[in-house]
């Protein structure tokens, strides 16, 4: 069994709202020095068997059928040791 | 500048009806093996100057106000190189 890690983020050139109300949040908080903040979206899936190249392109394919809208975001896929 | 990501999760003890919904949805779209699907999300934090210990333990500060509800999510928070 492993664990492969997909990370979907909104693409650079699209306005991220909820970053930006974040990022506007935190001096009120009491925090400074913050430039920027992107919020995305993290899957873990867990996955019989080894994660080898063909399971990885598996889970890619799932990342863009499902867990990603292509369009607007880019993902990236990973093993968690 | 660095960019440090926290990344936060359910508790595994709680419920995670979108990750339920998505690995009840992959069987569907022909996809095997997955045994579990959860999902979080995923903050990019660009920081002012270098991401050393005391810049991490303020974006430790943030995530356990602003960016996880620490009741039901834990969370991680690691530089990106």
């Amino acid at each position: 069994m492993a664990r492969v890690i997909v990370d979907v983020m909104l693409k650079p050139e699209i306005l991220d709202p909820q970053g930006q109300a974040i990022a506007g949040a935190l001096p009120r908080l009491g925090f400074s020095g913050v430039r920027d903040v992107r919020q995305g979206k993290r899957f873990e899936v867990e996955i019989e068997g080894e994660a080898d190249e063909a399971a990885l392109s598996e889970v890619r394919k799932m990342a863009e059928t499902l867990l990603a809208n292509t369009v607007i975001e880019d993902f990236t896929v990973r093993v968690e040791r």
